[in-house]
């Protein structure tokens, strides 16, 4: 095996309850079998040697399975004599298995747990392209595809029981930029392939998805449209999902990128982004299938010179109108920001405008702007900022995680041997995990539990780990793009500081700074996208004063002396900061350094390497967009340190 | 036939003299019978339908072949009674028969003329890869790498003729990056492909060169070194060139390109330049080999931070202290700047240094940082700049047409229908040609005749043509980065304006603009690099006020107010050179549409749709420049156009 098992690679324990000599139950389903098994593969690898009875006995402490039919996930933990009960269908219980062992493994007392999880749809989307190549992939090459082919290994199981094991439910295995040989995952080629890692998949209760490409029925059947709502299509796309949802079990729909990015889509047949989706929805619908649709449709060639176009509009203008005109089977599937996962975004007011309409939000654990599993970034206090977003719209269930109804998470994995480049990276994967089943999870606490799960139990490590965690976004933000404003990365790779890269390029992301002033002007004056957002959001962003700092380049424009609630310029602030992310991100690399022989010498060096890349890129960081600054306004530092000239 | 033949394209003659009716000559080696088969195929593409003698009788007036033994190139023309002789060695005869027919397709009468091209060498670089790419290639893929490896077919041939036919004897077939099966190229994988290229080049005078790798001892004969000084090393390169050129007639010897931007060379063993192209010099000379030996040696991975590197210096800086260190078949191959086919660079100051070494001008027509063949650049008044740069070191031979010893330019051909992409194009592989054989050439003459021979006669388009050729460059320049300072294009791509694309990059090609000044000073203040001219030329240089203003920011970091000798300030000028170019490429565009019917529909239109792209590209251009400089300067234009904010 050439990988880790990451959270799952469960430590002997010195001490184990006496129930965990004896695990007794008999599931009937494939799932039921698989919970068994980790079960007692689990309480052996913590040291025991559970008898296993197909009964419980009284008198005899133990850890009883009790299935129940269904398919729901709902399960529930329970003191049961001297033993513990987990009771659920044969998916609660993987879940329910799962939770006991990392509970048993943290070594704490737990208590009595009921729980589903809050979505249904709890997903992966991995960029994986036939080649093996990974979009934004930043962890080596794809695991489920190789020399153009699906592959089903050892790996694509151990990945399912990791899914499972944080509560993960289902997976997209290849690139929604659907090219090459993956377009014939929808034709019968690769069948047998697909059969094989979708019933791997479901033995841990892992859904398969495909993305697919709007235009198949031109570059696979042959036809000379895709209009939607050509007879031809729609029984192409009959026929084909008859083919592909008979022979595969466990497929659960389809992921769609359309009219995005030069990706074909309805627009090109005239027809509404609801027209092209629906008749997809219907292909599916006869199979249970769901059709997850992007709204990530803007103006990928905008002139700069155009400052009337805004790409922070552009979902909303879009979908908002659309809004009830989709299939119950359609989910909308929108990024949790208005523009591209960038280190700090407002939330997408498009969600605020979604009343009779599925919707699925896209997060993103690849970092593709947050340091690239080259810096550490744990972005699970960001998501769970976001899912607690309100949109003061409605009187209840206003929340983000109240209005969406599954989520997603761009996938940060690849097949080096840590699974995530950055160890420290597996923490979103993890942490997406756990949020997903329950947005009000404590992103502390998670990183607390996988930092433990991982690294074991020593106070030291777990208090710089999750230390370091749980400040990594803010050190992030600091040295790179201050308050908001995103986009000075390096265009194409979006690695390293390119403060002016994108400023007269197509894809309407523009800093137009110049030597008075910063930013675009996003309230009413402006591109009017505060607008988007209900009145007393709207009030709030578009008041300068009143507009949260953290988000004041986001939405305004402002001249460099504006004055910061701390009496600070705005430039002095951007200075600070980058000054500041520098030094903390120095700090965090300390800290690692201090914890050398109380883990892995192996995973110690790896991180430790992965942080020195960090600090030079922080350094750079600081040094180019403060340089950059000055050149622009010739205002030193206040404090007198070094920006070169 | 899927190409054009260029300049070769005869047209039939309404009138042609009476010595055409006949052609005499028994020429003996395959270069004498390969001008006669040019000299009869060409008379009879003009409409005549010579008899053809093998010896002149009286009377009859006649084009006759002279040849005489030997391999120099020195030819002869000359009225002999009423016809023509001319004589030479086979390849004498070569350039002497495609010198007759231009004349006769010009329609002129041409004096005597008895010529020796200016240097042994003048080659085409071609940066071609094995899998079909070409390196900066801009007019489709390689014609002589298919599939991975070197294939001769009808168009190596005609390649031959055409390089023949405007003075040129030399093609390295190979980029000198060489990766991937380029590295075969030097065991005995395709010999019998290599020998049939060089059979066919051989005919037409061509020689054939190629370009190695300096660590192939490492790759390809299994060392653990290339070490220069290795005997191992000096062994493995002996063996092999004893087996490639016993093997391969008319291979004339290698180009490399060691220590240079990730190529290994002689420095990662501690060894000189010198000892480096030495060693292989002593491999190839039993065979009349050489090596030209790129002098392209800087630091690529410079810290932005550190004012003190000048890629600039780089060049005299390594291998000025060299001189008279190097074998003598050794050619130091050096671009025509100091730094890299900017639109205008001073010359480098290398070759003023070297007395006692051989040396090779490296020109580029593949566009590269001109347009890359979407836009019109002709480049032969550049060239011709060039040549006659008076170094003032010494009394006399100070030109740099009579420092060097050989010429080569970087190809702009690929198997494009048309060979340039741009048709216009053409005219610098034709110019280089005839500037390589007579570098006192005009640029001006060789427009026109370039396109009579193309076009043909009509003087419209002979007119236009040749205007819009003469004019290019400095179109070009207006719009583009203005006064030497170069590097305002978009990183890696090199199309297009990103001013700031390579400010913070590791290439070493910094403007340093801030809102008060721009450039990098180059004078003893600054960088020291006006000093590696002579006492003169520094001079000129380091002084502001001496300095040709169209190299003033190449030299100079000046403050945007400074004055220019017409009384405007740098902005001001700055800002008209970008609004005139601009005029001047849409007027370009206009003359070339009223050719419209004049030429070739497919060849119009093809030029046209190329103009749009100019023409497209340099108001791009024009507005981003502008627009970054009011960005940073806040000054607006004096005469009220517009630049966006």
């Amino acid at each position: 095996m050439d990988y880790s098992l990451l959270w799952l690679d469960w430590r002997p324990k010195k001490r184990l309850p006496a129930y965990t000599r004896c695990v007794c139950g008999l599931p009937a389903t494939r799932q039921g079998k698989a919970a068994l098994r980790e079960l007692i593969s689990g309480l052996q690898a913590m040291g025991a040697a559970p008898e296993i009875r197909r009964s419980p006995s009284t008198g005899i402490p133990a850890v009883t399975l009790m299935e129940r039919p269904g398919s729901d996930e709902q399960v529930s933990l329970r003191r049961s004599g001297d033993g513990i009960e987990i009771a659920g269908t044969g998916r609660g219980l993987i879940y329910g298995v799962f939770h006991f062992l990392r509970r048993l493994s943290m070594g704490e007392e737990f208590p009595e747990w009921t729980s589903a999880p809050a979505y249904a749809i709890r997903m992966l989307d991995h960029w994986d392209n036939a080649d093996g190549s990974i979009e934004r992939g930043y962890a080596g090459q794809s695991f489920f595809f190789r020399n153009g082919k699906p592959v089903c290994t050892e790996r694509t199981r151990d990945y399912a029981r990791l899914m499972a094991s944080c509560g993960l439910n289902g997976c997209c295995i290849n690139n929604v930029n659907v090219r090459g040989n993956a377009r014939k995952l929808l034709t019968g080629s690769y069948q047998r392939e697909l059969r094989r890692i979708a019933l791997c998949f479901a033995e841990y209760g892992v859904s398969l998805w495909l993305s697919v490409s709007f235009s198949a029925p031109l570059e696979l059947g042959g036809l000379d449209t895709a209009d939607p709502l050509d007879e031809g299509v729609r029984q192409w796309w009959k026929e084909t999902c008859l083919r592909l949802f008979t022979s595969i079990p466990n497929l659960a729909g389809f992921l769609v990128k359309a009219d995005s990015e030069g990706r074909p889509g309805p627009h090109s047949y005239g027809r509404s982004q609801a027209e092209g989706a629906n008749m997809l929805a219907d292909a599916v619908r006869p199979y249970g299938g769901k059709i997850l649709w992007r709204c990530f449709v803007y103006n990928c060639t905008q002139d700069w010179r155009d400052t009337k176009t805004d790409r922070a509009r552009a979902q909303c203008d879009h979908f908002a109108p659309l809004d009830g005109q989709f299939r119950e089977n359609v989910y909308l599937q929108l990024k949790n920001g208005p523009v591209d996962f960038q280190v700090r975004e407002p939330v997408s007011p498009l969600l605020g405008h979604l009343e009779r309409t599925a919707s699925l939000m896209e997060f993103q654990i690849a970092q593709e702007y947050t340091g690239q599993q080259r810096h550490v970034c744990y972005l699970i206090p960001m998501f769970r900022e976001i899912l607690d977003f309100r949109f003061h719209s409605r009187p209840e269930k206003d929340r983000v995680s109240e209005r969406i109804s599954a989520v997603c998470a761009v996938s940060n994995t690849g097949d080096d041997g840590n699974w995530t480049g950055h160890d420290l990276a597996a923490a979103n994967w993890f942490g997406f995990g756990l949020i997903s089943w329950n947005p009000a999870a404590d992103p502390a606490e998670i990183a607390r539990e996988w930092s433990i799960l991982t690294f074991g139990d020593d106070p030291a490590v777990t208090e710089t780990v999750t230390d370091i965690l749980l400040r990594s976004r803010e050190v992030y933000e600091k040295y790179t793009s201050p308050l908001g404003i995103g986009w000075m990365c390096v265009p194409g790779t979006h690695y390293g500081p390119s403060p002016e890269g994108y400023e007269f390029d197509r894809w309407g992301t523009y800093l137009r700074a110049n030597h008075r002033e910063i930013g675009v002007e996003r309230g009413p004056e402006g591109t009017g996208f505060t607008e988007q957002y209900s009145p007393p959001l709207a009030a709030m962003y578009r008041d300068i004063a009143a507009c949260p700092e953290e988000l004041l380049l986001f939405f305004h424009r402002l001249p460099y002396d504006y004055r910061m609630k701390d009496g600070r310029t705005l430039l002095q602030r951007i200075y600070d900061d980058h000054f500041a992310g520098y030094e903390e991100a120095a700090a965090m690399a300390d800290a690692w350094d201090k914890l050398e022989g109380r883990l892995d010498g192996e995973v110690f060096r790896r991180v430790q390497e992965r942080f020195r890349m960090q600090v030079r890129s922080a350094a750079e960081w600081r040094d180019v967009v403060n340089t950059w600054l000055y050149r622009l306004t010739m205002q030193p530092d206040e404090k007198g340190r070094r920006i070169y000239p």
